[in-house]
């Protein structure tokens, strides 16, 4: 292992400043320099610009033999609105294993959503002086992922309506006649595609004259039912107002009128798909068999049925290769898809981990961030990423704040856009104490799946020692392997070299295994129930519509699917407002929903909003370009 | 002028491939070594992969001392719903005088709409032996630039309802609080793009807390008219369910809803904005002054009333760049914009033109294509592209088949899909003959902006030579410089050499002088008169609706801006059917609108949909991926 030539020393000051001003007070390195680093070849990566990078998925055929570097999931007790730094501890924990402690290190990082940069929460590419830059490329289009998500869920929408629109209005020999046209000859052919749903349908039969009329009318009808469709549009913008609407009133459709709804792109199951594939052949499969709705019996209805699959996978294809950028302190990173943390599963791609593992090599770290607290995101990379990748993380780290342990132990509420109750700006050891129970839950969570578990404490400027020890004596008490205190955001990775050595220690000292919270092999509700356990419910109670969901998802045959659950995550219960370790409360399932394409089920606990609306001043006021630099001014 | 480094010799096969097989059988040059070719350094282009670049406006002001190259501009005469082979013949030309002519030479093409691609028409790279590649990246993402559009376009959108949505909810104080919070401090600051409203109002005063409460009701209550909005959301997908939509059905809208629709991304005022920009700044401006919509007072809303111009300029900012690729021989294209050819000009952007003039530099040649017939791709080309970029072009080819002329000349009906009439297909010089008064005419048009106009007879297998010369000897009479036979679809530019021969004489003895077709200072009807009497319409009559219109718009101030005409492209006059020379009808305005931040005023002649929808068996049936190879399948 050669040590790196793309490393910057940072000269932090004090207080820190803006975010923005911070990454623009550095010239980052030409991101050719950080693929030499890693060892990339000029075959495995197509550039973007100067300072972004496509890695090829091909990188995963030539490094086959390699070994796997160390794996470190990074996770959080239940936060505050404001969040507790698990980005900025993820990137400043890698600033310093790869600029001070000498180490290979990749962070793998989620693209954020451009929705909220222009909307009410800014940007996502961590904090002072641990962040990725360039911060606007980080934050706008990158590489243009979410885009050709958006572009393919989009395609696809606009199959299901023209298809039952067409149906409506032609015989099933006119569909067939449009579907499989004779050509000069007068021979008909099937399409590619059309022979997955043929073979659905279990007609072997290759030549299109050959269908019997019955068979024609199975293959031609999808017969959809318009309110079983579950497909809904995105879009990556922060537009309320397209939350519901009805579509189809113009005077061509003919009065077929109907009512749905636009998501953010990042809600999108395409997105999902993007995050678990592991690779473009398997990426090809998931997109053609997400089901949309269902046909009037009852039959699931995928993209393949509509004879898109393959169109879908074209628009994805260079998605699938994740985007290098680095840090701040010229550690390199790999961004790749951002799916939603409760709707779906709220980590960064299988592909740019495993690309990670095997480029960091033997005895380097690959940090990545699951999203939300480490109940959901944590608990979802265990039992849906790893168990789609096979790999097994040796170290899990969970973050916390002072703050958000105060407000456990019964502090006031904290309000976005509000100032601090003083409670939070003053030594108060006894509601540190308290709010400690939340912590300690996520920790022995956490540890059952057979990981070393070290927790950050990101520590903020008014926090005392005697609240930062509490928090450690705690912390190992909870069976954590370590507790550690660290300043990245206001040092960079300076400030987290602490807790880079606890970190390599964790992973030195730590067998490979996984212990799963529930097997796949179980009806879904046991693994619903097996999960609410775990959040402390003493019990799960279902609406009709969930009970209704999950007969016919079982009956569709989706039962063995594991388990997204769609809960808030400002508590380990459905209520935000229960803080602490709530238990003996009983977990309500409104609906249950399935991406059957990214290969989970989705139960409901409460209602999610997956489209967020505009303040009255949204960020988008601030944001401006500096004419003569070309720079970007105001995001933050 | 050194010889090209990067040609490449094609060997053609008869018949003619098909266009994604010929595309496939060449390994394109890395496009580094193509800009290399044109003397740019690598600080003037930015990657993106291998095959495509993004050249940077910067390269304008290395280049200011240089000369230009010759300017060019393919208009074609009136197409059948076949299309004659523009874009081949513009890429062929540019074969020829790069690959065989040895000249300095780079096209400049629109970047197609992904809706298509996947719809009904397929991909618009050219075709046979004259094309761009590799035709997927150009039919699919290319660089972003669509998605960027897509992207801004909708945030505007979001801004609009959203700010009528908190303008009712709120009073004036409230508004006025969140619009310029007060710091800690307890200090009120506008931002930036709030003076622009300010000016706008004649409110000089700089600090928000000086505002009377008169002032601050009329800074803070944009007070949009609902029922004037003409801004619509955009998506590159063709989803015609999307026409006609209710917004605003959730119940957290509190019963805001309000009619509207989805245009075609590329229908979006913002692509027309891009491809009328001369730079970064100018462009800032012309986002700024896009207007939505009016107040119920009557005054234009635009989007920096909004708050937003400065962010949507953010987003645009990649995609100012154009994008370099190469021809099948290996000569250089820049790919940028596609702006409806109907209700926006249809022209490929200035930036490329001017970038690509400065790049073949004095004796060097820029092609470029102008949408539709050139009734209205090449009117649109001089008075309005013209007109903002103060480019001259020496020449003006007009693209002409003998099956289009036949047509013309009292031929049967041209069907898309169905198969050709014998009349087609077999000599018949008396209809060529007769169909030639749609080309004189075009050609008398043409002429008229003083330039030389050479005619590329676009050759097909069953043209006979009698047909040919019969099209030359019209040509010619009608005041040509020139008439040529091509066949660059079957031979690449080896076909098309002698229409370079012909381009450059023609270029080489032109002087440098456009007479625009009307002046800017004169009124809104009398602008569209004079282009209606270019159709050889004798007059023009309005609706209600449009002498609204018209009156509003020159109330507003907006009547010195140059025409726009959305009509038909199959006919000169308003009635697709009117085949051949029409003269004497009265074309009737339906309707008048504007596309202010573009720049330009559009009277709609008939109804122009502006968002395609998919047929019952789309292109997408036959696109996937080779999972092997990782190319892209069934693209035509």
């Amino acid at each position: 292992m050669s040590p790196s030539k793309t490393i910057r020393r940072l000269e932090v000051v004090s207080p820190v400043p803006a975010d923005i001003d911070i990454a623009n007070s550095v010239d980052p390195f030409p991101i050719a320099a950080i693929a030499e680093d890693l060892n990339l070849g000029s075959k495995h990566y197509d550039l973007y610009g100067k300072y972004k990078a496509k890695v090829l998925l091909s990188v995963l055929d030539d490094l086959q033999g390699s070994e796997d570097g160390y794996y470190v999931v990074v996770g959080g007790i239940s936060p505050t609105p404001l969040g507790e730094g698990k980005s900025t501890t993820t990137v400043g924990l890698c600033q310093a294993l790869g600029a001070f402690l000498d180490k290979k290190v990749v962070t793998c990082l989620r693209q954020p959503s451009q929705g909220p940069t222009f909307g009410i929460k800014g940007g996502a590419a961590g904090g002072g002086y641990s962040q990725v830059i360039p911060m606007d490329e980080f934050n706008l289009h990158l590489t243009g992922d979410i885009h050709a998500i958006t572009a393919a869920n989009n395609l696809l929408a606009a199959a299901i309506d023209t298809r039952i629109f067409h149906e409506a209005s032609q015989s099933d020999k006119a569909l067939f006649n449009r579907l499989c046209p004779p050509n000069k000859e007068g021979k008909r052919t099937f399409a590619n595609v059309m022979f997955r749903r043929l073979q659905k349908l279990s007609i072997s039969k290759t030549n299109p004259d050959e269908l019997t009329p019955d068979e024609v009318k199975r293959f031609v009808r999808l017969d959809i039912d318009p309110d079983s469709i579950t497909w809904r549009r995105v879009m990556d913008v922060n537009d309320r107002f397209l939350r519901k609407i009805t579509v189809g009133q113009g005077p061509e459709e003919k009065g077929m009128i109907r009512d749905t709804g636009f998501d953010i792109a990042v809600a999108s199951e395409i997105m999902a798909v993007l995050a678990l594939t592991t690779s473009l052949a398997e990426m090809r499969e998931r997109l053609g068999r997400m089901v949309i709705g269902n046909s009037n019996a009852g039959e699931p209805i995928t993209a393949d049925d509509l004879g898109v699959g393959g169109a879908l996978t074209v628009l994805m294809k260079d998605a699938i290769n994740p985007t290098l950028m680095q840090t701040l302190e010229g550690t390199p990173v790999l961004v790749h898809a951002g799916p939603f943390a409760n709707i779906a599963h709220g980590n960064s791609s299988i592909v740019a981990d495993k690309i990670a593992l095997k480029l960091v090599g033997k005895g380097g770290f690959v940090v990545t961030e699951a999203g939300f607290g480490s109940d959901i995101g944590t608990e979802k990379f265990m039992n849906i990423k790893c168990r789609y990748s096979g790999l097994v993380p040796q170290c899990a780290i969970i973050v916390a704040t002072i703050r958000a342990l105060k407000m456990h132990g019964g502090g006031p509420e904290v309000v976005a856009g509000k100032p601090l109750d003083r409670a939070y700006i003053t030594e108060n050891v006894a509601l540190v104490e308290a709010g400690c129970v939340n912590l300690s839950r996520h920790i022995s969570n956490t540890k059952a799946y057979g990981v070393n578990v070290v927790v950050a404490i990101n520590k903020f400027a008014t926090d005392t020692d005697a609240e930062m020890n509490a928090v450690r004596t705690a912390a190992l008490a909870a069976g954590a392997f370590d507790a550690v205190v660290c300043t990245h955001h206001a040092h960079g990775g300076k400030g987290a070299v602490d807790l880079g050595t606890a970190v390599q220690r964790a992973c030195e000292s730590q067998s490979q295994t996984l212990n799963f919270l529930y097997p796949l092999d179980i009806g879904i509700k046991e693994k619903i129930e097996a999960i609410a356990k775990s959040y402390g419910a003493s019990g799960v109670e279902y609406s009709e519509q969930a009970e209704k969901q999950i007969k016919m998802y079982s009956k569709q045959g989706f039962s063995g699917l594991p388990i997204c659950m769609a809960k808030t995550q400002y508590s380990f219960s459905h209520i935000p407002s229960q803080k602490g370790a709530p238990s003996g409360f009983v977990l309500p399932i409104r609906d249950v929903r399935a991406s059957i394409g990214a290969g989970f089920i989705y139960p409901l606990v409460g209602t999610m909003s997956t489209m967020p609306g505009l303040p009255t001043r949204p960020c988008f006021f601030d944001i401006d370009i500096d004419i003569a630099t070309g720079k970007v001014l105001g995001l933050s």
